[in-house]
């Protein structure tokens, strides 16, 4: 059995959607059982009976998108999401996922798990769809601001390995996000950072550029924090602007309703195919265990698929992968 | 008589639409004439007898877009791009347009015109329009990568200042990009620039994220051009991916394309809101004269747009506006 321990109270649908998303990944997967944490009671109403595969674990506490992550961390010691790492922390669980304060997530993840020796700064990625229908990972979008070229090294290694851990494919390519294809484009940081990629790395491809990204020139997108967040925002706020102008021409006229009507299906598509949500979750990667964050929206859906994300990862040795590949290149 | 060099040979469609382009604004404004640079027989050429308010002024050497910017500025000394900026130097010209090489567009341009005192890193400031039909402004987009928290503040008034420029709207908003709404968010730099801004600016509103961008929280978007550049590529990305996944997706089923043919007009007009480009072209700001660059696939219309943005700063006095509030702010 896998068991992944799952934030109960955590993200703007809990608890409802959440256990909602747990009763669907425990019918999809025969060898996982949940650990639900968060207030037993009212976690309990959300079951209606549904016992599958799924235990309680009580937690008084609840972290709201509100709290601050310092506060989050060292002030709710009883909440869900406190507990929930804590037992991947005592290798109660495999792994765990939350739809919870994204801040409080970082800070606790990285307090309670701890680094991966020779990983100085953890990186999140995220999954990304590309137009050739594979997909890639960004990695860091958010977790570490001002970091060394060699942070980059490390994070390209988390990268690719949680990306093979997932997709089994040995020749993944990497690239460095950055606003020129030339070696001397960039800061002075993203120069260095160019120049110990391409040394130590023989899948190392140069330099890429936002808009060739989603068109798969490199399978893993090596960035900081800063710039990987603002990237990924972008993305996002091009995508729900562009729907939302759709929407505003769309209703200045029958004629268009009516087009607007019978394309429905291949808008929801394209759509679909658009938004990275879908994939589930975005782990946070260095750090000693499996910790998978989905987006504070999550509904069932793509709780359902968050919890995916940890089962396989913990299927696959992802921790034991990133030792295996850090050692190779800190020899 | 506001004159305006442009770059006859610069773009993808260049001297075609070029000249197309000339032809339009000239017909568009009174008091409007042009100093055509370029290959004269070529240029003539095009021109097909028509020479209302345009003169052409030879320039043998093209610059192409393979063309190093450093191996630009030293060594087609006789380009057209060189020779129309040297107009504007000279005050021949009060101003000059061109769509070729962008980091050519940047060396030259900074070369040859110099900086306005108390600028040490210009900005190009592209347009960007809102949600409700307004428009701002986000620089910088590319010209300055690493640059000090005081770099910002002064970027910061030339994107306010030229902005004014061009709507005489005095109660314009600054806000810095960055992947938090609160002070501590952000790098070490951002937060010192954050600290300045506030210290300097009263119409400084605090962190701006990039999905807020587009709906209109300021007015005036100021950063790095590193993350300006990685902002504004990603916009680009993410709308060509959006345009180009719909198509394919309306091109699986005949419904879908009666759908697509009906809502026509809508999408086009959609995609016409979404494409900053249409507001024809982005300056390099900071720099003692005008100089607008146009995108490199711009057809007649941008190029006339990108001339009505030189001629508008020129005619409203862009550069003593600068010097102006620079003034103050160094007092």
């Amino acid at each position: 059995m896998v068991k992944i321990a799952v934030d109960g109270m955590g993200g703007d649908f809990a608890p409802h959607e959440i256990v909602e998303g747990i009763k669907l990944a425990v019918n999809d997967f025969k060898d996982l059982s949940i650990l639900l944490v968060g207030r037993s009671e009212e976690l309990k109403r959300e079951l209606q009976g549904f016992s599958k595969n799924i235990e309680i674990v009580n937690a008084d506490e609840v972290i709201t998108m509100n709290d601050k992550p310092r506060e989050a961390l060292l002030r709710k010691k009883n909440s869900s999401m406190h507990k929930a790492v804590e037992l991947v922390k005592d290798r109660i669980a495999d792994g765990f996922v939350t739809a919870g304060n994204t801040g409080a997530y970082m800070a606790i993840s990285l307090f309670t798990l701890g680094r991966l020796k020779d990983v100085n700064r953890p990186g999140i990625g995220v999954v990304i769809p590309f137009k050739d229908n594979n997909f890639g990972v960004i990695i860091d979008v958010g977790a570490s601001v001002d970091i060394t070229p060699r942070d980059y090294l490390i994070l390209a290694i988390l990268g690719r390995t949680f990306l093979y851990t997932i997709t089994k494919n040995k020749n993944l390519t990497i690239g460095l996000l950055n606003i020129g294809e030339e070696e001397e484009k960039g800061t002075k940081i993203t120069k260095e950072a160019y120049k110990i990629l391409k040394e130590n790395l023989k899948e190392f491809k140069g330099n890429v550029e936002p808009h060739e990204i989603l068109y798969h020139k490199v399978d893993v997108i090596v960035t900081d924090g800063f710039t990987g967040n603002i990237l990924e925002k972008s993305y996002e706020g091009a995508l729900e602007f562009t729907v939302d102008v759709l929407k505003e021409e769309i209703n200045k006229s029958l004629v268009y309703k009516i087009g607007a009507a019978l394309l429905k299906p291949a808008l929801k598509n394209a759509f679909n195919k658009l938004n990275y949500e879908n994939f589930g979750g975005s782990p946070l990667l260095g750090v000693d265990g499996i910790s998978v964050k989905a987006h504070g929206r999550s509904k069932r859906n793509a709780i359902r698929n968050a919890i995916k994300v940890a089962y396989e990862l913990a299927n696959n040795n992802l921790i034991e992968n990133f030792k295996q590949e850090l050692e190779k290149i800190t020899q």
